[in-house]
């Protein structure tokens, strides 16, 4: 069975990316990042999701993006609550995490690379690559060249390095119609930059997009919210 | 004053980038990562590099890569000792770690993007990339392509990452030679891949292209070792 490295945050859009690895035959090593996040909470959903989906190894790697700071995640600035879609497209917000995605597609492709795996899986759509730089396909396309000049395994031919974007082209809504035809349980997921008491705030762009999200999709959110903003955004 | 970020091993090539880092004008912010090595003594070198050659801020960052193994650097795989250099050029040695600069350039990336610095410094060299694959020209393209893709700083223009590798053409000799010009002690660096008792193995290929780098240079080597192979290596 050829094994996948599969990164894994815990949110929707990963739990549904780990999916889309087990469903295309892989076996899946889940990976998840202690970074100094804010919303630390969402190591406990990766936990619940790896078990939940069937994951041949979980491993969580410390790493401390917060000795740099530098995004809404990571130091000691606020979460933009209540944002309309309008302003949440317009740039790359403040809760973008400087070289995220590189850093752990890196340890992602070293884990691979001890493996023998040649398959990574990322969760990144277009939701997100509208607003994050290291969510778009150039990006990628760009990641995937370099790890097959950075490796044993891709210098030698042992490998050729595929970084999987299954959810690329889909709406919020699509991954969700995607992950529950899939077997996701949603309802071990989390979501949320900025929880409070382990409850998802409600308020923040992850929580309004996934919120939009399951009404766009027509089913209901099996999360607990603090709060449910009147104003949020419709998918 | 720009600033550039350079990986700092604590090891004789690393120092030297930085030197060229300073004489190029750069105020420097280096970087070292506690990543499990069997080696980890380099990082009381790195610390004393650091405030000798005048960096603004050190910074060491943890990253367990002993989680993932695969290398005789960080997990329990002998060290190499003795060996001749037709036998260190034959293949990627067991000292290769997995994607290891990918992953130490990725948090280099996510640093300067944070401090507004453009410039990164990275001492490998054609030494190096006879063996390492993730030493070698076309790979530092690749991830400078990858970085201008990755961050805000790049897609927005604030800033074009360049990887600058200073020592990419030269010998260890010529290294040691520019060092030297540059002010650099080396009686403060650490090479060696298996030390014991703090001292140098003098055995390890990292010894022995060291011992013949300085020979080769026509200066004394001011660090101690344990033993001193008869079978050094001619550099």
């Amino acid at each position: 069975m050829k094994k996948a490295v599969c990164l894994l945050s815990g949110g929707l859009d990963s739990a549904t990316s780990l999916a889309c690895a087990r469903a295309a035959g892989f076996e899946t090593y889940a990976l998840s990042f202690d970074y100094g996040q804010r919303h630390r909470i969402e190591l406990d959903a990766a936990a619940r999701v790896a078990a939940h989906l069937g994951a041949a190894v979980h491993k969580t790697i410390r790493i401390d993006l917060r000795a740099f700071g530098g995004s809404a995640l990571t130091a000691d600035i606020a979460v933009p609550k209540g944002r309309r879609t309008e302003q949440m497209c317009a740039g790359i917000p403040v809760t973008y995490v400087p070289a995220r995605n590189t850093v752990f597609l890196s340890i992602a492709l070293a884990w691979a690379e001890v493996l023998g795996a040649a398959d990574l899986f990322l969760g990144v759509n277009a939701v997100d690559y509208s607003g994050y730089p290291d969510c778009r396909p150039d990006y990628i396309a760009a990641f995937e060249t370099m790890a097959n000049l950075a490796t044993r395994a891709g210098v030698e031919g042992a490998a050729h390095f595929k970084i999987h974007t299954p959810l690329i082209d889909l709406s919020k809504a699509g991954i969700i119609r995607l992950g529950l035809s899939l077997g996701v349980d949603y309802s071990l997921t989390h979501s949320c930059y900025d929880p409070a008491d382990g409850l998802a705030c409600g308020q923040c762009d992850s929580c309004l997009l996934r919120l939009a999200g399951f009404a766009a999709a027509g089913v209901p959110d099996p999360l607990r919210y603090a709060a449910q903003s009147p104003g949020a955004v419709k998918g």
